[in-house]
């Protein structure tokens, strides 16, 4: 059994981390900095044609384009099926006939869950509503050249590999 | 176009986070925290009866128990694949008589690469060789079960979705 000790606030930027000290099993204490951030969305969006709705974005952390599903972070008192409709909305200026609950998940070093959403049958409803400081271009693709890029080893620029197969599983039975 | 002005460590502890400033398409200047950390392997491996080899452990972040496929850094000076090889006996005792590299991927706010592999026809060598401070126990389960927890909305312990996916992909076609 673990037991945790102490929780302080290591550092507080744009992130925080917050060292977490535990008591280990065999009674030796030990010092983990977790990422702590707020929960967040990814929404595996398509089109009425069954294009998937995809983002472009130049990305800090790798320094290059990634391209993702609409992802973001669920607003204090929001609840996670509303930032996935929010954010899908915001980014990319679609709306969903119907969004449906995948799965959530935690990673062992950050706080946060990560909760997945399909949104189906999207329909253009204007322009997107990008924060200041955002910058990213939308694009459609049919889920054959998805299916391609998951399959193919060398393809590393589509970063929402889990989303995409949760949905695309999920599609088959709708 | 971004471009980075300036580069700076923020926070050095276990994790470190650095803060890079870049200036945006709109010529403002914006910092962002990244994690920066080893990049790392996650081994989708299987028995030579096909059953998915797991990993139980106590996760400081959510402070909850997760189920995952083996993972770890990347040594200095390793080969990915060596890496997967070398988490694979020490985590669970299992040898692979094939590594198959299936993709790798980057995430927006880290420097770090995820590399997936597939590891086939394991047999069991010996014990395995944790680290002081690594706690972990090792279980098999079946195809058809770990399927089921991936296509279960409620289930959230077990947190490799991709690489189960890819993995699971990849192996019809052996």
């Amino acid at each position: 059994m673990w037991k945790k000790r102490n929780e302080r606030i290591g550092y507080q930027g744009w992130r925080q981390i917050k060292i977490k000290q535990f008591e280990l099993p065999n009674g030796k204490l030990a010092d983990y900095d977790i990422l702590s951030s707020s929960s967040y969305v990814t929404v595996a969006a398509f089109t009425q044609n069954r294009e998937a709705i995809l983002i472009r974005q130049f990305r800090p952390g790798p320094e290059r384009e990634l391209l993702s599903f609409c992802e973001g972070a669920i607003d204090t008192g929001e609840e996670p099926i509303e930032a996935a409709r929010r954010e899908l909305r915001e980014e990319t200026g679609y709306e969903a006939e119907k969004i449906i609950f995948l799965k959530k998940r935690n990673s062992a070093y950050t706080d946060q869950w990560q909760y997945f959403f399909l949104a189906t049958n999207c329909q253009l409803k204007g322009e997107p509503q990008l924060d200041e400081g955002e910058f990213l271009t939308h694009e459609v693709m049919s889920i054959d050249a998805l299916r391609k890029r998951l399959l193919d080893p060398e393809e590393d620029t589509f970063n929402n590999i889990a989303a995409a197969y949760l949905a695309l599983e999920r599609l088959k039975m709708c």
